[in-house]
């Protein structure tokens, strides 16, 4: 689950992804807290950033730390979707209310975005990236991220 | 709109509220940076945080201070509610997508709530707090942020 495991054994240690968090994403990558993965929905472009964490379910449960490395994960996240899909806004949130395991939602918004100027959660799931979509996708986030 | 204006000019410097979140919320208090606001809802304990900086929109134009502050602000907004409420679970949001001015979302949620598991955004408007209601869950906010 965490390519760079040998580097980061504290972190890994008894984390395990959310078998609903898993089924509707893909995986971006690894950063020093969380698991980096896109959401299945190619109406946003929609990652989700889950501290590899055991049993973490509210930020009051994170360590001032982990707290601050997540924050910056955050920040991260932001760039690299301004980066690749420019978007007009910035959804970023923390719910939490079906899937209790802590995943952190940041979203590209357009004016044209089939939910706009709704969240998106009000309108269901969307359509899934094609295997073609979905590495075209994957492979320009990692880029613009190492970029 | 600033209660202790005198002791923090920076930060109050050209903020001005929006009239919409002005008008669907009530002052709790000033901290170091964000105005913060209950949302006159009473489904849900919320609460809003503005940071008083002109003309913010995104989490990636926040300076480095200004971004820890507000996220150790968010923190004492979860405790907060987490002491006058506790909530099953916590949701936190920052969308923006109908006002742009940057206000974060810290909302109480319960499985008795009206819109549990939803978005509280899919369940439109709730009704608002009498003016004996809203005293008292002022009151009870800023005694336990005193606490």
């Amino acid at each position: 689950m965490a390519e760079r495991a040998g580097l980061e054994v504290t972190s890994v240690d008894s984390f395990t992804l959310d078998p609903r968090l898993e089924a509707t994403s893909h995986l971006v990558g690894d950063w020093p807290l969380c698991q980096v993965r896109l959401k299945d929905d190619i109406r946003f472009p929609w990652l989700l950033l889950i501290p590899r964490r055991r049993e973490l379910v509210e930020l009051t449960e994170l360590s001032s730390d982990d707290y601050a490395t997540l924050n910056a994960e955050i920040l991260r996240a932001c760039h690299l979707l301004q980066a690749v899909a420019r978007p007009k806004k910035l959804n970023v949130a923390t719910l939490g209310n079906v899937v209790a395991q802590m995943h952190v939602h940041v979203i590209g918004r357009f004016a044209s975005d089939p939910a706009w100027p709704d969240a998106v959660w009000c309108h269901g799931n969307g359509p899934t990236y094609t295997p073609a979509e979905r590495a075209a996708m994957l492979e320009q986030l990692r880029a613009a991220d190492a970029a």
